[in-house]
């Protein structure tokens, strides 16, 4: 029987989270048992505000263009159900928003928390007795789901982070004889240091920046690193640190902690690179300059990677193949080849194992000094930033479609 | 009679800067009366301490590789020589170097300290009786050297502005709903708001970022600031704010001032961005993200503006056809044509009107609240990011030819 299909996107977005959309919008169209693609205005809220954006009424280019267009075209949220128990409210809502659509297919495009909910939500079927084919797809630039050889969004920030630190040192080293000694690159990565390691890539011989790499699951050592610091200036005459927005000190506090905390109760971060600037003024009375890539990292759509958007892509078809087939409460998961040269392929995997659950950067990947990475780190980053896809330009900036984004009637009474 | 040519980067690099520089080394090799091209190691701390590195050891294909490379390849400085008088050990050293190795061609690739510079020495001939020909190049991100309708390097960094822009801002678009409601990028431009100015290109229609632009042509005003940001989150459920580093309050302090200065007495500046987030956590209570570009901006020959690109490489060549042709004291720079079509070419102008005179955005290019830019500005500015002219990529970042950066044995004893 043919049912609707509801797709959302969650949590903090990524430059080829659009490209998955677009991929899984046209694969869609080609399963006679799904009907129409709604979009959540706004990710899972759209659901509950009954919010539902009818992609039918976008043309086929516009959705086409989705590949080249960074953030959520829909809208996300950062918003968390919590158990069947506690969030009741909010399960039946939805039940009752997808009984009204008739809605059987419900994909959910996002990180560690939303492959929660999607757990969650797959559960429905036999605990609240409604028939739904839950698929969470993944995306996170932060790399960190578990079973996945990677996540979709990634491989882009760390081609854009490596890509900058490059770029960026070939300016300090040539500063460097008169002018800035020191060049600090924060870079995203709450708890684990994947962006952070990224940089690394940047290197092609011995005495490249970055010359050192601060990640959140090694605790900073002042002395370490203004010693590191120091000895990179002596022997390379600069020095370049790439630093995780998430690095804590000793007690356990974020270098640069702030009082905000984001609707999953996470601290804002931010400003740990001024931290250490401050640190190697007054300490080293080295000149240096310092970088916040925010948002940039993570929106760079202008120099994804191809093989990060082929991924993203291929998760979101993979994820309809799934629910037409029947399957409830998996995510398509990258898995690597393991053969001497890059292959990739996607596979199903169980919710269950992958709900919060985050993986950091394994021992092995880190150098001994705690400061770098190592050889298996580079192997395993370095094919995820191959390849370019380059979006077109126009009057110089890379070209935005503007979609129709219209949603359907409401047949429900207002939520809350 | 054959003369050489000593060539030198000054001050802060741009991501084209090589590009004026390659062009310059393949258009010298085409004159008779040039002999060999000497590059400063460490700009015009290479003549004095005798260390020029012969550009007739590189390959054509390394000299045509500097087109994609960022930084200054030769290395750059930030050191000032002062007038004849205050300076006399080191005119006297430089003409000592420039007889020791037959230099009767002088470039300076900079800004306006660097104009300044090649106008002394310009008056070398006349004043200690030494014939040179000395020809400033223009070059910074800033935009800010006085005749020149733009300044190579700028056309660039405008295009990575408004590209960061554009993508953030639907970065964050996406996640206001329940998340960020203001974005924060701080650029640079320390005098001059060309650098911030250029965002606006980001935008293609009414309400889109950046809603608010500071720049240091205006004073700081902390409640008009407040109301505008609260305003365009009413309006648009989001503001993206650009901000440049030299942005000074009531009482002419720049907002982030630290107690650093450079060798040009120049104050190092930074942290303007998280100095606005601070405020609007604390008087507005509205989540913000902030980001700070710093040498990202300058060095991101990754998307290079192809004009820009074109006008580096043009200024090298005609400076030294300038040279070679007998001129001194002269600077070629960019003139814009009269057509509705945008068109340019290069002429020569006296560094005499150059030297020291900083030009910053007219009032005509300011709105009337004086936190955006007109029409006018944007029209000035559009041209100017036009085209792309990507690097070579291998292994996922752009590709850096290394060169050989052979020094000529020195003849003198050492300097200092």
């Amino acid at each position: 029987m043919k049912k609707n299909a509801f797709y959302a996107q969650s949590g903090g977005v990524t430059s080829v989270i659009n490209a998955t959309a677009g991929a899984l919008i046209l694969e869609a169209k080609r399963h006679k048992n799904i009907g129409k693609i709604y979009a959540g205005k706004n990710g899972i809220l759209g659901a509950l505000r009954e919010e539902l954006i009818d992609t039918s009424k976008e043309s086929k280019s516009s959705i086409e263009s989705l590949k080249f267009r960074p953030g959520g075209v829909f809208g996300s949220c950062r918003f968390k159900l919590k158990d069947l128990e506690s969030s009741n409210k909010e399960y039946k809502r939805l039940i009752e928003v997808f009984k009204a659509h008739n809605i059987g297919y419900f994909f959910y495009n996002g990180g560690n928390d939303s492959a929660d909910t999607a757990f969650k939500v797959s559960q429905i079927s036999k605990k609240l007795n409604y028939p739904i084919h839950c698929i969470a797809i993944p995306k996170t630039v932060d790399n960190d789901l578990a079973l996945t050889d990677c996540c979709p969004g990634f491989g882009s920030a760390a081609k854009y982070i490596a890509t900058s630190i490059l770029e960026a040192s070939l300016d300090v080293q040539s500063m460097s004889e008169t002018s800035t000694k020191v060049f600090i690159l924060e870079v995203m990565g709450r708890h684990a240091g994947w962006m952070a390691a990224s940089s690394a890539l940047a290197r092609s011989e011995k005495g490249d920046a970055p010359h050192i790499i601060l990640l959140p699951e090694i605790t900073f050592n002042q002395n370490n690193f203004l010693l590191a610091v120091k000895e990179s200036v002596k022997k390379n005459r600069y020095c370049v640190v790439v630093v995780s927005e998430g690095v804590k000190n000793s007690r356990g506090k974020f270098l640069a902690e702030s009082d905000l905390k984001d609707a999953f109760g996470h601290s804002q971060l931010g400003g740990v690179a001024p931290y250490l600037s401050n640190l190697i003024n007054t300490k080293l009375k080295l000149k240096n300059h310092w970088a916040v890539s925010d948002y940039l990292q993570r929106s760079a759509r202008h120099i994804a990677s191809e093989t990060d958007l082929k991924q993203a892509e291929s998760v979101g078809v993979h994820a309809v193949r799934y629910a037409a087939n029947g399957m409830n409460g998996v995510m398509p998961i990258i898995v690597r080849g393991k053969g001497k040269k890059y292959s990739w392929k996607v596979e199903p995997a169980s919710l269950s194992k992958i709900a919060n659950v985050e993986k950091k950067l394994p021992n092995s990947y880190i150098s001994k000094n705690g400061m770098d990475v190592t050889s298996r780190a580079i192997e395993y980053l370095s094919p995820l930033i191959e390849g370019e896809s380059f979006p077109n330009f126009k009057k110089g900036i890379p070209e935005i479609k503007k979609l129709k984004l219209i949603e359907i009637q409401k047949k429900l009474p207002l939520w809350r």
